[in-house]
């Protein structure tokens, strides 16, 4: 059995992914990212340059109505920054994208430093680090600065410019789609609104990039869909746009923070026991270290994909959760904090739980009645007397629970081996015409006891 | 939002409603209750007078069939005596009435002391108190005496005096009913029948009374229902007289043995798993040392709401469990046991568990598809950037889980929040119009994803 | 309430029959058992004679289709051995049948130690036992020795003879049915195709004995069928040979390895749940040391009761498990290894298990609203007060429980109670007329609440 992403699984193989991620969320740091705009468009060209990622996208107009929501205005930014008298930059967007908060309208004025004041944020338990703020949907303005810096502001008077536009545009977001067997679809999702913040979400993103070209290059057996968005409105924009795909949905994942020192952390979707809960719960165990939340309606998009109308078999894969690190939402996190061998982790994982999500199916014992001879089929040693191996144990397994009610998780999850034994098994007995595949929602036959071939025994 | 008891729930409200049920359990320590007769009726007038509570009653005349029962003669008592030759009272009803065992039969005769015996009752391990006895349904007599006084007694010869009737007459039930916006119902149960015995069941019917005082006042969703009498056959007498009411049972209670210094214990009702569980489980969780039973079919009056043909959603509350305390069931169980802080700190927990019984129910998101704007509601801020506060997460829970499967209550287990500030939350989400009732019965409709809102997203 | 077995749950009564066990297996020890053959047959003829047991065998010919199966050639072994120059056997099938691998067809050669070696077993960890070795589905002979022996063979050339025949003959299995009240039928299997090993399972066929017998002398409610044959092929041609019998199967144990000083392992059928299971974990709960093992498709024959087309209620009962002792499968595996009081602890522990499987049923209050009047039907104290004994709980425990929902063994563990205990009340019960047998597949009927009985109470 040709297992899906063989190269990922190796130790090398995933380390050379992991710095090809690293230097490509090292491109895209730079950028200054938000819910729409030039830099969103600049990093899915990146992904497509550097991270060789043909990508289909899509221009939603402002405006656009999205269930609840709208697409908000488009907003880009030419330069940002606060003078002193004598005309030198205190405050400089140039310096860091961070000192802007996002969606800041066009503002152009002489103020004094008590006026401003309610127009700063800082962080006064990490006087070192710029915040990072956002105002997508209240029409404001406002500079994120070191509160250092901040307390060495004398009181003025300043001069205050945001060149900025926010105007009908449009929003942007791409996919990659990887055609397989099915129509049924696993969705990859991650978010790419943040501006220069390394593991949230470049982590997300590269990581995202690297599965995405491996899972090109090889045969799935399901349709394998790749969002890149921006966070909240990006997803349901997404779901507003795609309504024939969401009843095809088998499993997914929203990737995000894939890049820090900390151990892997899976968050369940909605419904808790959905595939990809039960592939991550499986993959996860064999991890060190490696953890499983429960579902909270909070988060990054999970959010969207699990709300309670489509209540997506969506999970997330994050090694520090949000708000879950000291480095989060502020300049600290930076590309100092990503590092190449934790991607390199996260893709290893990840090559595991797409075999899982991808090949997990149920299968029909065709020779239910007793068990069948696998000897005369070549997949049974001749003599007996001795304990049966490992390989012949999963045969068995397969074999005993391939009865509608289990797929292969289930199986390898009672037999306690590894999903990819099992699938083996599976295919060995599959070739031998012991077993068929059951389709998704093909309700299992019911085993009837042919009692007509009763053989005549002799009573005596 | 107002709470339900928000007095009950302050420490100092519940002390003075302590304080008062400790009065009114005093007032009612003298009287010779039983299963029937002028000692119930007498109790019924002081939670009237005393208690301020107006009641329904009900007298049900003996012989009444109530399923596989039928209700008793009447039992009254003048007087009962032992005396000895010199007509010194060695035993006197006047002195104590459990000197007397329940619904003893007239009787008026010499006899020695060798006579007398089988007709005594005393406690070895206890020899400084009376037990308490009955013999409702065998016509018998006996005398119950501290063990050290029949030590002390002599040959005799005795003269023996029960001056009691048991005729045909009535059993006396009594109901306090305060309407809700509902007809779905929540019961209180309290037994009325033990005679001098102060926790048992005095606290329970005290703290029933200063509940049902408190709930009078205000407007519930539900038609709560308290009901005062005697045991066993007093439920029974019940059930067999109000069939329309069962169907319309959501949630009921038995209370007793609230007044000494046992922690808090609810046992579960047959089920396990009704609302009365789940919400004592859920307020009892934030209780010191307070502890969940599991059903047994003994006990007090939840055997009979809980047999299989009624079935109904009815726990018990008790502190300590009957035999549970070494002054049970003897005259140590007197007014020195019941404490008023333990009578108001059951007030308290049952404030708590009624908010939760009255308010729980189901609620429809209307805006299921991703999650609503609630910043232009204003029910969010609107600088991003740092996490929520709880308030902002009982939203997202409650707008998460509002499919129809999951009532306020389990929202607020998933959630690990109180289960007041779900409901707070669900209240401004249903005053911001994105959340309607689901009545108890009704199927929550399946939310169809908007196809043909589609947005037209440019390709490009 | 009489016992079903109740001489085998007495001490006493289980050493003798634990005695008679030992005997009958040290008789059975020399023969040379296959799956097909003399040997099997004079296994049953010493169970019948010696045992006690009356047997009704099928004979069932060679080439007989049986599932995936078909019914091997008859095996039959007249002598077998290797002899050096000198005529000396330095490996003599006389001396012990495991030197004659099972199912080995004839040959008569001279060949040098070389050509031999690939024609012989031994193990180089345990150099002083002979292994047990078979090759039932692939022609080939072989012969097996201790390896001390083997090492000190010279070069030869040595005269090899397997004076053998593998010819259309039979495969024989036998039958006791002790007929009860009802159709449905409890199984007991053991595996009698094992050459001179003594636990493994002389010990399983000698218990089976032990508890047919005694079964046939009791009047169980159901019909308790005991089956010998040889493993695998035995259980699979019994199986496509009384296809009537399979739906009316209740529950069933295989026996096996009852002999060695392990504590009791039982492990669990297929679904896990059946009412073997649960009968098991009740009794196996109040045996030291004992073991409960999930399901897994390797074993004895639970493997073929289990396979996903029958998928048939039967777990096994064991000491030791297949490969788990030293001694397993080889010639140590011998008299020594089995003790008279381990068959007889077994023997115990079946009785308990046959009383569960055997009268465990759900039975249906007719009086279910409220607590009927224990008291004036005989199984109540007159005198109240004080707490209720244990078998005026096991009574209020089967009133609680039996609304059809539950079983006694379900009550029985609710109320943590023996299930002797809760049957002996059931009884009880039962003759007051309290309760009726529900049939295995009645649906309980619904409790009607008999509004129209209500009584007029006069409310004042």
């Amino acid at each position: 059995m040709a297992l899906l992403l063989d190269e990922l699984r190796s130790a090398d193989g995933a380390a050379e992914a992991g710095a090809q991620a690293w230097r490509l969320a090292e491109a895209m740091y730079p950028l200054c990212r938000s819910l729409t705009g030039a830099g969103v468009r600049a990093t899915l060209d990146l992904i497509e340059t550097q991270g060789g990622l043909p990508l289909q996208r899509t221009e939603v107009p402002s405006g656009t109505p999205v269930h609840d929501w709208e697409v908000p205005l488009e907003w880009n930014v030419r330069d940002a920054w606060i003078a002193d008298a004598a005309g030198r930059r205190v405050v400089d967007f140039r310096a860091h994208n961070l000192h802007l908060m996002s969606y800041s309208v066009p503002v152009r004025r002489q103020m004094t430093l008590e006026e401003l004041q309610p127009h700063l944020h800082s962080l006064p338990d990490r006087p070192d680090d710029i915040p990072y703020r956002t105002s997508y949907y209240r029409e404001h303005w406002a500079f994120c600065l070191r509160h250092r810096d901040r307390e060495r502001l004398g009181p003025g008077p300043y001069e205050v410019v945001v060149d900025s536009t926010l105007a009908p545009g449009h929003l942007t977001l791409a996919e990659f789609v990887v055609p397989g067997q099915s129509d049924d679809e696993i969705l990859v999702h991650t978010h790419v609104c943040h501006p220069s913040l390394a593991n949230d979400n470049l982590a997300g993103i590269a990581v995202a990039v690297e599965l995405a070209r491996a899972l090109g290059r090889s045969r799935p057996r399901h349709t394998w869909r790749f969002i890149f968005a921006p966070g909240t409105i990006g997803s349901l924009t997404w779901l507003a746009l795609r309504p024939q795909v969401l009843p095809r949905v088998r499993a997914g994942l929203v990737l995000g923070l894939l890049g820090d020192g900390a151990p892997l952390q899976y968050k369940r979707s909605r419904r808790g026991d959905t595939l990809t809960d039960r592939a991550a719960a499986h993959v996860l165990a064999g991890i060190e270290g490696a953890r499983l939340l429960d579902f909270e309606p909070y988060g990054y998009d999970e959010r969207q994909y699990g709300s309670p109308g489509f209540d997506l078999p969506v999970g997330r894969l994050t090694r520090s959760v949000n708000g879950g690190y000291p480095e989060y939402h502020c300049s600290a996190d930076d590309m100092t904090l990503l590092r190449p061998q934790a991607l390199a982790g996260a893709l290893q994982a990840l090559a595991r739980l797409a075999q899982v999500l991808d090949g997990n199916r149920r299968l029909l014992n065709l020779s239910p009645f007793g068990e069948p001879r696998l000897g005369r089929r070549g997949l049974y040693r001749s003599t007996g007397g001795h304990a049966p191996g490992a390989f012949e144990h999963a045969l068995l397994w397969v074999l005993s629970q391939s009865d509608g009610a289990h797929d292969l998780l289930a199986i390898a999850e009672r037999a306690r081996l590894p999903f990819e034994a099992i699938e083996a098994a599976a295919e060995a007995l599959q070739q031998a015409g012991l077993l068929r595949d059951l389709a998704p929602d093909e309700p299992a036959p019911a085993f009837t006891i042919p009692g007509s071939q009763t053989p005549k025994g002799t009573p005596t």
